[in-house]
């Protein structure tokens, strides 16, 4: 593998990254063909899913693909889908090198991509930038490994870590421009995921309202009894998907009222201790979701804190100070040891509108 | 002012910085003189407080000072105090301009500094980087202008803010590099601050350990009845001076033993919310200090933010989570309207060992 591989690998992987949040359950993939040292060709996974990357690359270099390098971001798709599979069409239009990033762990595809374009004749090479690229593919990568999507959850804090005022007057503890950017990352997450207890107050919308998405993420709330705000959310339901993950004590009426009006439901097992959390995120990666945005509140964040079902943190901190009386950010953990605190390491950080963002993800 | 007055002042700038926490009660000043174009001195005020920066700056460049500009981050002192006035000196060694950041208010110089070099027909500017020297020189002008240190609050604490478990376990929550630097901002403070809780728990030392600090900084610890851990503390006290703030409560015997051992006690008004924080910050500024850098714990710092008397705020940000079950990083405040939230504009941001560090200072 050459720096110049790589270098046009690095661009593959930023046409990727336009297709987060917008192409769920498919993978977000960029592709890049270049010809003769120029690039005749960019792609990426359109909202939706399709078309895919390598097909609108394919399409924008017209007949200056042929005998040119492909560099796709993931293994080209081999299964024939909605669409035709993208390894024949990269055979077709007489590719001469395909460089990828590494294997597609879906089981339709698992090598049988690069193995058809090898017997065609063509060179591949793999592995190319594959620990970003496979950081970069977290949330499909997720989906087919575990089963589950890749979970983030948000916490916007305090200095000493405080989400509200005791009384709950939270409106504003960080800047418009943090809460500007909290709807971008909305926008690039498939799911916003809250409690019950977070719809009936800050926010019931879930929606991303600073500016106008290419699709608007689904909001799944978390509430046993679907005990919410009606109207508002009701409303909303043109707007944006709802799905209401709910227990068995949710009753029949509520259940009818949500299912008539288009809301999604997912009945949980419930304990004594509510909801099952791995079953939450299962059932959610069984509809389809690879990447889900948590915004709290505290109870249901700290029940995927426990069951080790977050990946990654994303904080917002303020230069304000509430105080130990103040609304802690998350609810128990019943931690007796330090070192069973889960732990994660910084992968960005920051400053937007005054305030401190800080993204980890779980060592 | 021109851009090269600024590039030398920048220069002095840094040069005083190096003078922080080893020159109380005197400011951090820098000294940088320049001839024909060549810096020839440069100099800054030396550990104890003197020799004061514009002496050694001219010591360093001997006759090559004569017709030359000396950058100074403070107006040149005009008393004879324990040396002769370095406008004196300035004068004496055929200084022909001189560039200050700002005035001196304290009253012993508040302009005769610049006057004196006037007189002598030197040409004197000044306001070169002002904002930005103040800043810096934050310490000694809230000791001159308020009568009290400026004070900075640490809080080394996990993602949710917390700064141990509920157990007390809080060994460690961030990085051994975060921890280090701890260490290496103690030494840029006049003074290290806890509670009497702090002193008995974590690091009742309190001193510089992790590399020899030209001074050591001077440990208050506030602790109203003087319940500490003596053999530990009086253990240290030929390494660092050792401050005792206590109340009435505090016994004879208590006072009596730590003053035979070389503690230095202080009196405080003590009511029933305890010892008045305003009453501690003249004290240390009636006995010199500057800088003061409080590490908690939580009472004391929430006792200090209530009152208003936090200057600046330092986080150390780690990625663990500890719960809503583990110890917050501050005591209540008892707010009940944001607006009444204390608020800090960020000054610096960086990462530490895989923590974050955030900077704030006080709006």
């Amino acid at each position: 593998m050459t720096e110049t591989d790589r270098r046009y690998m690095r661009l593959a992987l930023s046409l990727a990254a336009r297709g987060l949040g917008n192409v769920w359950p498919n993978p977000a993939v960029g592709c890049v063909i270049v010809n003769h040292g120029r690039i005749v060709g960019r792609g990426w996974t359109q909202p939706g899913g399709r078309p895919h990357a390598e097909r609108r690359a394919l399409d924008r270099a017209g007949e200056a693909a042929r005998g040119g390098t492909a560099y796709v971001t993931l293994e080209p798709c081999a299964h024939y889908g909605k669409t035709p599979p993208c390894a024949e069409a990269l055979i077709a239009a007489g590719i001469a090198r395909v460089v990828t990033a590494h294997t597609d762990p879906d089981p339709r595809v698992a090598g049988r991509g690069h193995a058809m374009l090898r017997e065609a004749g063509i060179a591949v090479e793999t592995g190319v930038m594959e620990a970003e690229a496979r950081a970069a593919q977290a949330g499909f990568l997720s989906r087919i490994e575990r089963g589950r999507p890749w979970l983030a959850l948000k916490l916007a804090t305090s200095f000493d870590g405080r989400i509200a005022l005791a009384n709950g007057e939270s409106q504003w503890i960080t800047s418009a421009a943090a809460r500007g950017m909290v709807h971008a990352l909305r926008a690039e997450f498939d799911a916003v995921l809250a409690g019950g207890g977070t719809a009936r107050a800050d926010d019931p919308l879930l929606t991303v309202r600073s500016f106008t998405p290419l699709r608007q993420p689904v909001r799944v709330i978390v509430s046993r009894g679907l005990d919410l705000p009606r109207e508002r959310l009701a409303g909303s339901l043109g707007t944006a998907p709802l799905w209401l993950a709910h227990g068995a004590s949710a009753g029949t009426e509520a259940r009818d009222w949500w299912q008539a009006r288009g809301a999604e439901l997912i009945a949980l097992p419930e304990t004594e201790a509510g909801l099952d959390p791995e079953a939450l995120l299962h059932a959610l990666g069984d509809r389809g979701l690879t990447r889900v945005f948590c915004e709290g509140g505290g109870q249901l964040a700290a029940t995927l804190m426990r069951a080790g079902l977050v990946d990654e943190l994303i904080g917002f901190t303020a230069g304000v100070v509430l105080g130990g009386d103040a609304r802690a950010a998350l609810g128990p953990l019943g931690l007796s040891h330090l070192t069973d605190a889960p732990r994660f390491s910084l992968s960005e950080t920051r400053t937007i509108g005054g305030d401190v963002l800080h993204r980890w993800r779980r060592d």
